[in-house]
């Protein structure tokens, strides 16, 4: 791969002003911003956030970047990496869909640490994550799929490049500075898919993004990096993949925002059984309360492959159970973390509907389509059929799906005026003088007042 | 590749204990030891380790790990960073020949932190320092040099493994959480040779030992990764290299040390004109002070390939110019870091005999090899010849050139008895109740008293 690929990335992002982005643009970053907020919000108290925020803490750092969702506050580079293992840990993040990229979980991490540290505005931040982001899915779209099914955890890789775009964005960075930032980030890409399933997965974009902020910091202190880090004969994306293609990594680039295509997932499991939700939330809507006696839903092979467990045992197996995913769509109309806790992977009413359930493969069902067919106790028939599932490409998430979701997730935490609060923060986004308003709606109201952080004073 | 390696790898680490590592291996680990922590001292105010240290001293990191040679104290993931940037940016550190390793650029710096936070006694230190190095050497004799050739610096990534094991030993974590540990170096194991010429090169080895340290804390927090992050079918070792194999990791493991391997160079610059050098002094001695007026050296075609350099202009060029080389060899009979800094490119005197240089190449002089031929202003004619430079596995350094070679990089910074003093705590180093003496003996006298520190208090 020869075509120079850094320089216009880097120019891409140096140069970004958020004023410039198209609607379309700025609609999918507010987007992207909402949905990876909530979801670190939603996933403060997890244990591996847990783990990850004491380990950090117990290091006593100069308090520069808000934990989201939570009192405390870490370093400019700590704190990312918590709040990125947050926003991923439940596998419900955003997903571009060609290269399989979870952007928010890296991006949206780095550049609201760097923001907060920097005291940034708003339309610097949001033009940051656009940096970023965009960075990182062009990235991967010139890899992928080959570079991902060779083992890498792209999220990781392109992450890392992308977060470092970011945060070089938002500390107002030249463009040589920038081409040395993201260089740091392309030599530290990393992420391997042999961590799925481990605490180490979602490390991945957390690191991404505490990396990326590193990146940004010491190249603006004046460290030198190589000028060709992605493409080059030595670059990223040449000897990580067999396939490295700098063309698709420019094409139609500060035209066409690759960002756009970034998908927002409506539940909190495995992608391929989320069709097989969509029907069984519809068939609940015209069962009107009577007792399911007998479901059967047909999807394509691959969904029994990834989802088959048919008695998940703690709410982990849950994510990886169709059985599950069906049951909690006709019981509940619904499908986030609460649907996926431990609690429910036991619950007796969830049981006896998950055990009436029957999966029915068939190829000639598309992957992302489901069919199913019910019959009440009162012995009454009900079809539902679902062509593309919510969160596809064909049929993404409404502006008011992503908002009840995002509410949902953040609720529990901060309340439902918080939730309220947060969402208006991060859908209003834009001409604020100073990110610090919007990053205190992510957290809880005692913590605004600044009066916590781990050291102390 | 299918055999089990990070089990016994991480056993092996776990296990270490200094007082039953055979005396020959022993020997090896002060040699790293004194050669790593030397260079750090002797590069503390290189521009690449202060753009780096005063990023971090920004940040204001709780003062718990020394760097090197300075007053200054950073964060036990911040030091180790700046320590190994310092080791690694001359050129001038240790090799692991076989492999191109350089082994005490990562695990050195990692593990002198994490001692140093956590208090260890020299014997957890230089126990963490032989499961460090040889952890990382048997990974990359698995991997090079096809791994190496496909475009990873392999210090960085070889060494993200060994000084994730070397910490996780100087903390105490058992073998379950050694492969935690293990994992989270390898699935961050990164470094790009097109890095190369840069300051990024260094920060590879840096970032090794700073992730080192950070993966062994979140391991001991009770973080969970992957069972086979090195081999697997997508480990690190399998995905990053076209031959990795386990079997050489794994060759007689606790009976034969890797880390006695580890070589060290006497001169700072490109390894091929050692010999060229070693010529150059030897002639010096039977010159006895007359004036040279002509030199014909003949070296392996590899040197002009790599250090042809006819005019170097300043002390980077220097180092792969084998005309200075030689020069500097005649005339100062040394090849130290003086030996190529800025001033020696343009000194009259060195420039003098420099552009009386003549090299001949010769496929059938091995690499290691040089012969000399001078015909002094008197006509005098003199013959050297060198069959393995010095360093090389066939000639290792003496302990006598080791400890010279210290005190060079040591005495401008810590003065003469400053380095004599470091000298001696390294290599008698074994019995002391804690390694914060011996890390004291590595800094300015006034910093010994604690009084300073990037915050001040």
């Amino acid at each position: 791969m020869s075509e120079a690929v850094t320089g216009p990335l880097a120019e891409l992002a140096a140069t970004c002003r958020w004023p410039s982005l198209p609607d379309s643009a700025q609609h999918a970053v507010r987007r992207t911003l909402l949905n990876a907020v909530a979801l670190a919000v939603g996933a403060s108290r997890h244990e591996a956030v847990e783990h990850a925020l004491r380990t950090y803490a117990k290091l006593e750092p100069a308090p520069a970047a808000s934990v989201l969702g939570r009192p405390e506050m870490l370093g400019v580079t700590t704190a990312p990496l918590v709040n990125g293992i947050a926003v991923h840990v439940e596998d419900f993040d955003d997903t571009h869909l060609p290269t399989v990229v979870h952007p928010g979980a890296c991006v949206v991490p780095a550049v609201l640490a760097a923001a907060e540290h920097a005291g940034a505005d708003e339309a610097a931040t949001l033009a940051g994550l656009a940096a970023g982001v965009e960075v990182a899915l062009r990235v991967a779209n010139g890899m992928c799929p080959e570079h991902f099914d060779r083992g890498w955890h792209v999220t990781g890789t392109a992450g890392h490049i992308g977060a470092a775009a970011g945060a070089a964005r938002v500390l107002g960075l030249d463009v040589a500075q920038t081409v040395v930032a993201v260089g740091l980030g392309a030599t530290q890409a990393s992420g391997l898919t042999a961590a799925l399933g481990t605490m180490t997965k979602p490390f991945h974009p957390g690191k991404a993004a505490a990396d990326g902020v590193e990146a940004a910091l010491l190249a603006s202190a004046g460290f030198s990096g190589p000028a060709a880090p992605i493409e080059g004969r030595r670059g990223f994306a040449t000897i990580a993949s067999p396939r490295a293609d700098g063309d698709v990594m420019l094409r139609g680039l500060g035209e066409r925002w690759e960002l756009e295509a970034n998908a927002f997932k409506p539940y909190a499991c495995g992608i391929v059984s989320h069709a097989a939700i969509d029907a069984a939330i519809d068939a609940r809507g015209e069962l009107g309360g009577e007792e399911i006696a007998e479901v059967v839903v047909t999807v394509n092979p691959v969904v029994l492959d990834v989802m088959g467990i048919r008695d998940p045992a703690d709410g982990l197996e849950t994510k990886f159970s169709v059985y599950h995913c069906v049951a909690v769509g006709l019981v509940d109309g619904a499908g986030g973390t609460a649907q996926f806790a431990d609690a429910l992977a036991r619950s007796g009413e969830i049981v006896a509907v998950r055990d009436r359930v029957r999966i029915i493969v068939d190829a000639e069902v598309a992957k992302g389509a489901a069919r199913l067919w019910a019959r009440t106790a009162g012995g009454r028939e009900l079809r539902t059929e679902i062509r593309h599932a919510t969160g596809s490409a064909e049929r993404p998430m409404t502006d008011e799906q992503l908002r009840h979701k995002a509410e949902g997730l953040v609720a529990p935490v901060l309340g439902d005026d918080g939730a309220g609060a947060l969402v208006a923060a991060c859908t209003g986004a834009g001409d604020g003088p100073d990110v610090r308003r919007l990053v205190a709606a992510a957290r809880p109201a005692t913590a605004r007042a600044g009066a916590q952080d781990p050291r102390g004073d």
